[in-house]
Order: C-alpha cells, then sequence, then structure tokens
C-alpha cells in the first residue's frame, strides 16, 4: 500500500464502536496480528492492532497470561483500546479485568452475555480500533451471548467456542442448545466467503487456524444433518468442566472477581 | 494479485531446490501457511503451500503428529514435497520419516547437520515448492548444522532453535558455541529487514511469532555484547534435555529409527 494512500486513510475519523455504519473503502489495511496461547485451557488470545494509529485490541485474554499480553502490547508500542470475549467463558477466567487496570483500556462483550462490561455490543456492531474494524455476529448455541467477530477486509473471523477447527463448543450447560449453534454456524459462519480464515477461541491438537472452506467440507459435527448433529451434540458426555464454579462468578464481573492483587495497585 | 498474473507465474518453470539463482519476479504472491503445535516438546511445524501448483513442505515436524500434519495435507488437497528440518534436534524425534512414508516426500536438512536426509543443502541454498522458496541461511551456533529459511517476497523468516522469541537455542551440548549463535544472529537474522515476522522452533510461553525489529530491541541476551552474551549463555545451568538420548540416534535417521510400526506397512 502506498503511503500516500495510508495517510489518506488515516485522516477519516471512525467512532471507536460503529453502529450498521456503510464502510466503503475497499482496499486492504495492513494489520498487525498475534495468535497467543494458554496451554492451561487451550485458549487462544488475539491481538490486533493498527499500525498506523497504533490502537489494538485483544479477544479472548487469558487473567494468568493478562501481563504477558499487556507487555507485548507495550512492546510493539501498541495502545489497547479493548479487551474483548467473545461469549463469557466457563473454562477460563477473562484476563479482561486485569489488562484495565493494567492497560486503561474499556472491556467489551455482547448484551446478551449476561456478564458486565465497559460496552456491549449487538448483532451488526462493529468494534474499531484504527482503519480496522470487527463485525460483531451473533452465532448463538454454546451460550446464549456467543459472538463471532467478522473482519472482511481482511478475510478473517473468531469463532469463539461456536465453532472450533474440526469441532465446535459444547451445548450441554451455560444456555446451551445444539440446535442454536447448527442454525448459527450454517447462517453466520459457513455464509462468510470460502477463503475466510476462522480463528478459534480453543484448540486441543496444536492447530492454529483453519477456513469456511474447510470447515463446510470437513467438520465432523457440522456437515451432518441438523437432526443428526442435535443427536451427537447431546449424547458427548463430557465432563463438568473443571474451572466453572470459579470462573462463571468472575467472568460475570469482567475477571475482576480474582484480580491478582499487585494488578489492583496498579502497576 | 490479478489470476492473469497468477498463470503468467505458473508457467515459469523453476527446479525444487534451487542453487544461488538470480530471482527477480517481485511480486508477492499468495501463500498458504499454517502454524502448528507439539505441546509436549513446544515444537512449531510449519505448513507452507502454493494454492496454485498445490505443491508444499513442512518445517519440523515432530514424530508424534506424523499423522496430524499428514490429515492437514490432504484435507488441504496438497502436495507434500518437502519435510525440512532446522537441524538434528535434541528435544523431539522428527517425523519427517514417517512422513516419507505416509506422504512420500523427501527429507531435506542442512549438509552439516550430521543426520541423513534426501537431500542436502547449503547456504545460499533455495527450497522452493510452485512460485515459492526459502534462502537456505545458516546460522550455526545452538549445532553446527543449524539453518534458518527466510522467504524474501513473504517478508518472513524460519529460526529453528537459533533464535527464540526474546530467547535464543541453548550453547551447551551438541557443538553448542555462544560465540557463534551471537555472530549467526547478528550478521544473518538481524540484518534481514525490520519488519521480517520471525517464526522460532520452539515457544514456552504462548507466543508465535516475532519481528526482527523486535528482537534486535527486546531480546534480553542478544541486546548484550558478545561477552555478555557468552557469559549468560555459559551460566544458564539448564538441565540435562529429557529426550536427547532417544532423539540424537533417531534424528540421525531422519526418524526412521522409530517410526510406528502401522505406519511402516504403508497407510
Amino acid at each position: 500500500m502506498a503511503t500516500k494512500t495510508i495517510s489518506l486513510l488515516l485522516s477519516v475519523k471512525l467512532p471507536l464502536v460503529q453502529t450498521r455504519r456503510k464502510y466503503s473503502v475497499d482496499v486492504v489495511r495492513k494489520l498487525i496480528f498475534r495468535q497467543l496461547f494458554d496451554a492451561g485451557s487451550s485458549t487462544y488470545t488475539y491481538l490486533l492492532a493498527d499500525p498506523g494509529t497504533r490502537e489494538c485490541i485483544l479477544i479472548d485474554p487469558v487473567l494468568e497470561h493478562a501481563r504477558r499480553d499487556f507487555q507485548l502490547v507495550k512492546d510493539l508500542n501498541l495502545n489497547l483500546v479493548y479487551a474483548v470475549n467473545t461469549h463469557m467463558h466457563a473454562d477460563h477466567i477473562t484476563g479482561t479485568g486485569s489488562l484495565k487496570l493494567l492497560a486503561g483500556c474499556r472491556s467489551v462483550i455482547s448484551r446478551r452475555s449476561g456478564a458486565q462490561a465497559d460496552i456491549f455490543v449487538d448483532e451488526g456492531d462493529y468494534i474499531t480500533f484504527g482503519q480496522h474494524r470487527l463485525k460483531v455476529v451473533s452465532t448463538p448455541g454454546h451460550t446464549s451471548g456467543c459472538c463471532s467477530f467478522y473482519c472482511a477486509e481482511q478475510g478473517m473471523a473468531f469463532t469463539g467456542d461456536a465453532l472450533l477447527i474440526r469441532g465446535c463448543g459444547r451445548t450441554d450447560f451455560q444456555e446451551g442448545n445444539p440446535e442454536t449453534l447448527y442454525r448459527s454456524i450454517h447462517t453466520k459462519i459457513f455464509t462468510l466467503p470460502d477463503e475466510t480464515l476462522l480463528y478459534p477461541a480453543h484448540d486441543y491438537k496444536g492447530q492454529t487456524v483453519t477456513s469456511v472452506d474447510e470447515e463446510k467440507r470437513l467438520n465432523p459435527r457440522l456437515t451432518r444433518s441438523l437432526e443428526e448433529f442435535v443427536d451427537i451434540m447431546n449424547n458427548l458426555n463430557l465432563s463438568y468442566p473443571a474451572q466453572i464454579d470459579r470462573a462463571l462468578p468472575a467472568n460475570k464481573v469482567c475477571g475482576l472477581y480474582d484480580v491478582p492483587q499487585d494488578l489492583k495497585k496498579g502497576l
């Protein structure tokens, strides 16, 4: 991209969170992108930044890695504007609360999540940072408040616990509903362009990314009929989530329930 | 990239492994890229593919994940031409031998590695797949045969165990030499363009990628003087690598030492 074009784009002022705003700039903007991993809960955290304005966001940060993630923000000379959750997690405590204290950012989650946050988003809203933006796509089924975030300009989407690589989020607790999940994935994710890269909230096999094309062709659950899918999901017999009793109360209050004391003092 | 340009590029026949060949095409080609992780040894494996010719390579595959990696090759409708190692690993058994049996690919390693392979490469050689190519850059110090692979067109390099994210490979066994490693990194990696993305063979903190700029500014070991670096490396007091006695004999023979029996029968 020519420097002149970048300067021109940077002169366009956009509100940080947009609601159903028409967006006509069709160039692919440069993006700083980092995928981060928590081995304890197999959670992926994503850092996305605009190299021009230095604004960045974190998606699904994990409490135990708040310092690592904040250090990366500082190392890259970025300004963390939002810590965003795809949903109210049951398998780990969000790092959102700690990051608010460390970086002075604002927390974002869907209105239907049942969790507290500084900013609530709904279907069709945009989360913007610099010249980039993510469209909020409601994809309930794992929980009622689950959202995916779609960046059409970059051809990438963050699917949270709705769609995983060759799998999907469980539907047997916390408002889970397999029929709802099936419809969410088929109508909201599988209708994105085939080449769209999909970044999930978890992977347990060392895989980092997939695509709409792959999951439409190869997902062992989602390639089945609705009836077969519901039957599979209702018979997974999964164990009770190890951290749920600790994670849900914390995540209801943006992770501020269990923030390390030294973070509360500010760093 | 316009379709016409892609077709034109695909009509250019290039040998699969080139030696010091002049390469003047300056467009950025599309690349299929996947980063894969082995939690046991914290090893990253990389799949790179040309979406036009469907040729792909794997860098640093791990024995226990040979089936996963081969399945991904098949899922993406790719043809695995090379299984490449950055060096003879001491911390895991390479998946190269298994992948040769599974996919019929050829193994590649540096001539100075001391390991067997189908193809040996030296400084300045190119490993090519479709319209992409990686330059072999000799970066000894962790071992004498350590290589990095640099793709100038994509602005990315695979640094093996030479340079890790905010760290580097140990130098206390298997021909390790801290002075050699320091010079390798400063003269061969830190001289690449600042924005070059660096993909290491390992990370132990859930980080996936770094850049030349970051490591030049922030690497706690490599920002020191040569003397300080040597002193740090000679006083790490690391424990004996857990898998070394099993891994080195296997990796000397391309990982074929310990290939699962059912792979030997062919799949």
